[in-house]
């Protein structure tokens, strides 16, 4: 039989339930569900500049339209007469490396060059160094530049919202001068991209690279349902051509 | 060529996108995520009331502990070496009529009450022909009683938090009226469980049954990543035995 | 604990293991993979006869082009930056009732009728009988027609190497029935399709209808792989378009 | 609109499909599945001893009892009330680097080796050399070795049938003379474990380490489907413990 092990995420007795330590009746109602992803992913409670951080990720990659490619297996499998949750994870296996995986990469790209700093070096030599050595090299430094976006309003925003928040660390600093640098020593302005300010943003509020895709899944699967709920209703097993919808909804919505 | 198509949910163009009409840049900063998932699921933003509701349901269903079944099956795959992704989407699979699925069951339970209500007939003498019903063709009603849990805390505190926010009509009241009339009928306790109560709240809400397991998904995901990263730091292939797990986690927080 | 309980499948002990009581040493070098799918999912190994349908059936299923949803899911998936049994994954969850079910809903249709059939009618009673109904109630029956093979290749083939190895049985005589009485009362042809051919053949051969769509994943998993294979070659995250596929591979090829 | 792009697997038109160029209703009737699979994944088909062996390959392969944690993971998925597809895709899920995923990196290791073979040395001096560098590196081998069958039956009957066949090449070569090695340099006996053979085995045959997991995975679909069926007729949403499984099956049968 195998041996006994721990676990240190839930405790779950009869009438009784407790997540990191706080009972779950005390937590329904008192907190939100982004405080609660904060605390099963932390392991302790967000501030409240945190939070808004926090909350900021999750709506700014809760979804990206019909071409995104989660959004295209989602709807692909969900046409063939499955359940909704198996059209969801079809969507979840999407997220990889190439999707919605800049945001990890970005933040070990970060950490390593921060975990390695030498005493004696700012954060601006180490950007410099770091494009030098990424040009040098002929690599593309993860996080900067989007095949589809030149100008993101989502990471002016993001950021803007963490400046507010003061919750920028070394992460988020560095990522900034990287920016810089890359513009300065390539003459062309390459900006840091919303993968990117999330993973910066992520790892100044402590969070590890491993956990970058997973962030970007709980926040995906939200525009994945509405994929699904939408494809639903469209007649089964048809081929899904993202460049030929046209987006039919409600404009100039105003908060 | 395939016919072009119409959604209603993203518009993406160049340096602009817009969810359900709005600039997701007036999102992020404005919004919850809460809302945000409320926005991309009914298609408008929630109240104050219905916010409050919502952040609590999803609260509520975040995690079960290493029982529930797809925290085995994220766990279990978790260890045999793949992406977080990958064992994400098999948690995911596990959600199905048996875990996960009483919601979307309990809600379309009461949705072909409610649809089929005679003008004339009240909600009290509709609870107890269905009661009558259910015990004479031998069928369970679906979101009442609990395998575990006898007087689960979050059933309480879930239509604690409706009550105090006035968000519930005919589906609550039709499902706390069947609770009634179960104990009247049976003469035993057999209390509306976690399940139902977010059906009927869903269903209060203008939910369609469908998205009961969606939702779901959307809370559990967040509690099957702290599983798999917890899993990660475990060694790879071990066979995982949720009745040998002790909970060794931090005890009696305060929020 | 949970309870000790039963598996009739595989024993696994240190240097020794059997399937379905035979020791695998005997299996490999002595039977085919085709017999040892057949062992596994039956209890027994096939007849001679059993073996040369069933390896038909597998071959015919095994890839259906670009424009198959399973081969879509996988493709998008695998561009995508995950393992290659990730984008299988996805592949295998497109597998539902309006692809690669319709043999499954035939066999469950003929078992049906064949489990109902009165002591006293002939097949071709039924026959008639199942036609004059689903034309009354405006049913389709399922594994008639297909979308794109009016004279499905496969079919034919399939039946004819079930007539010469002498398998067939009531199901694929009612099946065959069905198909002559559809054209006799609409007036229109209206085939037997691969589905339904597999559906009856695999009814004939003892197998129960809730394994249809397994035995077509045990299948297209290979074409699958062919397709996650040649995706990876192009370039990450991009949008799959089937109808713009040109197939440039080799020419008339004889065995 | 996206660009036209080419495949080379499957050429579908009406009434008309071929598969690498040979007609489907050809390769009916007159080729195994396994030949089938061969012809897919290389695009050619087998020899009359490649057949053999690739047959040995996935009967080996195809079931590892309930200990395995795809036939878990599986298990864990089916007895939540979804369907069985779904079910198969989470156990394909469970194929990872640490389970199914020795074969491929056994194929890597040894690709490595024989790609960057000197001229002028021999394969003995090259599997002493590795072997050699392995232990200063304190680094296992992929492929040697297994915490459960220390005379793997599996690995003698496919290694005795490859000899038979004559496919044996530079990989199987090299790999046996790494075994002989191990045991030279370290005194202790570590065995060439089923994984391990059947990566060397694939190399020989000209496949791809990138097809190693996919290969497993086509393999053991199949034992899965088995373990899915059986689950199917317990009782939902158990907790299975591998250890606990008692193997009631028929005993002592000959082929």
């Amino acid at each position: 039989m195998a041996d006994p092990w721990e676990t240190k995420i839930t405790e779950v007795k009869p009438n009784k339930l407790s997540i990191r330590g706080y009972k779950l009746d005390d937590l329904i109602g008192n907190v939100s569900y982004t405080m609660g992803i904060f605390l099963l992913l932390r392991g302790r409670l967000p501030s409240e500049s945190e939070q808004k951080v926090f909350n900021a990720i999750l709506v700014a990659t809760m979804d990206h339209g019909v071409t995104a490619p989660s959004a295209v297996a989602a709807r692909t499998v969900a046409s063939c007469g499955v359940p909704i949750t198996t059209a969801l994870a079809a969507g979840i296996l999407a997220v990889g490396d190439y999707h919605g995986g800049a945001g990890e990469q970005c933040m070990r790209y970060l950490q390593t060059i921060l975990l390695n700093k030498p005493e004696n070096q700012s954060l601006p030599e180490l950007a410099e160094r770091a494009v030098k050595s990424s040009r040098e090299r002929k690599e593309r430094i993860p996080g900067y530049g989007h095949r589809y976006h030149t100008d993101d309003p989502r990471t002016k925003k993001l950021l803007e919202i963490a400046k507010e928040s003061n919750i920028i660390e070394n992460y988020t600093t560095l990522a900034l001068l990287i920016e810089n640098e890359l513009q300065k020593q390539s003459g062309r302005i390459l900006p840091l991209n919303v993968d990117g300010a999330i993973g910066a943003l992520l790892g100044d509020m402590g969070f590890p690279p491993e956990v970058g895709k997973a962030i970007f899944a709980i926040s995906r699967i939200t525009g994945l349902t509405a994929h699904v709920l939408e494809e639903l209703k469209e007649r089964p097993v048809r081929t899904i051509i993202p460049e030929q919808a046209k987006y039919t909804g409600p404009q100039n919505k105003k908060i």
